[in-house]
C-alpha cells in the first residue's frame, strides 16, 4: 500500500485548497494512505478529501500533543520536533505531491527528492540547481494529471 | 480518543506475549489507538491482539521504511532516527503500558513519565530513584487490572 | 578523543553540584570532551567543572537557540527536539557518568545502554529490570572512583 | 558569539572546494563557529578552512558515531538522525552560507530561511517561490562578498 504525501503551505488561496482536497480524495480512492504535516491550508483541505472519500489521513505534527493537529485528519503523531518532522514525513512516505508552498513545503520537497523519491508538483517551486541533477520534480496543472503521473513514477502496480 | 502506547521488548516469553495481546485487545475494545514502535515481541502481540479486535495499531518505526514494520501494524510512520523514535512515542501517547522490556522500554517508561503522562507496568522495570519522586510507574499483574488503572490515572472520561 | 557524557538533574542539591564539577574537571584532565545536555544543576557544574579546567563542554540543547545553554559550556547545538535529544547526547557520547537525576536523567542512562556504552553512576537510580541483563551500571560513590571505573570500561587506552 | 552554517554538496568541483575553504577561514577570522554537516567535499573544505585559520568547525552529523566526520573537524555531534539532522543544523545557526550543493543542501537552505535566518549563496540553487516570498536567499560570487554579505544580514556587530 502507498503511502502519499501531500506537502504545502498551511495558508494558501482558495484555488490550492481546491486542489488539494481534490488531491486527497483521489489519493483515497486508489487505496492508498495519505501523510501530510497536519496543519491547515493545503494539508487540512487533503486531509478532508482523503476523509469524504473514505481513506485515511495521517498527520506527522510539529507540536506536542496529537491533538492539535486539523480536525480532518484520521490520526496524527506528535513529534515534539518542529521542523524535524519535515524528514519524518520525507522517510515515510513513498512519493508526494506538493502543492503551492513556502519554504517549510520547499524543505519538505528538498528532503523527497534527496531519499530518492519522486514529487510532483502543482503550482508550486521552481528549483534551478547548480549541478543540473538529473532528477527533477514534475510540474502538473491539476489534481488528476499529478496523480497520474506520481503513481506512473511509483511503478505500474502497487507493491 | 486516547493514544495509548504498548512498550516492551522485541523478544520475550510467551507469557509477555499473551499479556501483550490482551492488552492490546482491550485498547480496541475500549475505542483506544494503539501506539508502539512497530517491531517484533510485545510491540507485534499488541498489534495482533488490537487488530484482531477491530481496533488501530500505529508503529512508529526507527527504521527507513514503512513496510518495515511488524505484520500487524495498521499504519506505520518510518522515522529513520534510531532510538530517537522513542521520544516520538512517548510525545504521541496519552499514558503507556509497559510490558518486560530492556534498554530501551526503560527510555520509554522515562520519557513518558518525563512528559507527565501514566505509564502502568506488568512485569517491567523496577525503579528506585534517587532523589524519591511522588510520580512512579504503577504495577500490575494483569492485563485487565493495568487497563483499568491506566484508564483512572488517565480520567474517568475520554476526551 | 572520548566523548563523555555527564548526565543528571537541572536542578538538585550541593552535594551533586560539587560532585559534578569534580566530574567535569577530571574529564577535561584527561583530554577529553564533556558533552551534557547544556542545562543548569548537574549540567552545569559539570560544564563549570570542565572550563575551569581548560577543557571542553558541548550543550546538546532541547530547545531553539544556542545561546539558551548554561553559561560555563563552550558551545552548544540547539536541536529544538525537546526530549529527543536525549537520544543524540547518548548517540554522540562513548561512555557517560549519571549524577543524581530524575526522569530525564534516567532515559539518558536507558537509551546509552540501549546502544551498548557504558554508564557509571553516583547517587543515581537504582535499576531492577525484568530480565535480569547483564549489562548494568556501576555504581560509585566518588567522581575519582567513577571516572576510573568508566576509562577503565572504555579501555585501556584512549583512542 | 555567531554559529555560521556551510552548507553544500559532499562531492563538488574544485573551484567550489576552494570557494568552500576560503569561507570557512573567513568565518574562523571572524570569531564565529563554524557548523557543517560533518561530511566530505564542501563541509570538509570549509572546516580545513575553519580550522587552518585557528577556528573552531563542529559537525552535526547524520550518522551513529562522533568518530566518523571529516579529518578537519574541531568537534562532532552525531545525531543518528539521516537527513533530520539538518534542521539540527538550521537550529543551530544564526545563518548559512550555501555553497553548490544537491537536494540534500536545498532542505538546509529550505529549513533556515522557514527559520527566519538569512542565507547566502555562492553558485548554488536558483529558487522561484509559487507565491514570490520577500524573503530570499542572497547570491554571491566570491566567499567575501558573501561573509560580508551574510555579516550585514546578520546586524551590524556581534552579539
Amino acid at each position: 500500500m502507498y503511502y502519499i504525501g501531500v506537502i504545502g503551505s498551511g495558508e494558501c488561496d482558495t484555488s490550492s485548497l481546491r486542489m488539494a482536497e481534490e488531491v486527497g480524495a483521489e489519493i483515497a480512492r486508489r487505496g492508498a494512505i495519505l501523510v501530510c504535516g497536519g496543519g491547515g491550508g493545503v494539508m487540512e483541505a487533503a486531509s478532508r478529501g482523503a476523509g469524504n472519500a473514505g481513506g485515511t489521513a495521517i498527520g506527522i505534527l510539529s507540536g506536542d500533543d496529537h491533538q492539535e493537529g486539523n480536525d480532518c485528519l484520521t490520526y496524527a503523531v506528535a513529534t515534539g520536533m518542529g521542523e524535524a518532522r519535515n524528514a519524518i514525513i520525507a522517510r515515510t512516505i513513498d512519493g508526494a505531491i506538493a502543492i503551492d508552498g513556502e519554504y517549510g513545503t520547499l524543505s519538505e520537497i528538498a528532503l523527497t527528492m534527496k531519499m530518492g523519491k519522486p514529487v510532483v508538483g502543482i503550482h508550486t517551486w521552481n528549483l534551478d540547481s547548480p549541478g543540473g541533477e538529473e532528477r527533477k520534480i514534475i510540474h502538473c496543472d491539476t489534481p488528476a494529471e499529478a496523480i497520474e503521473t506520481l503513481y506512473r513514477l511509483l511503478g505500474e502496480c502497487n507493491r
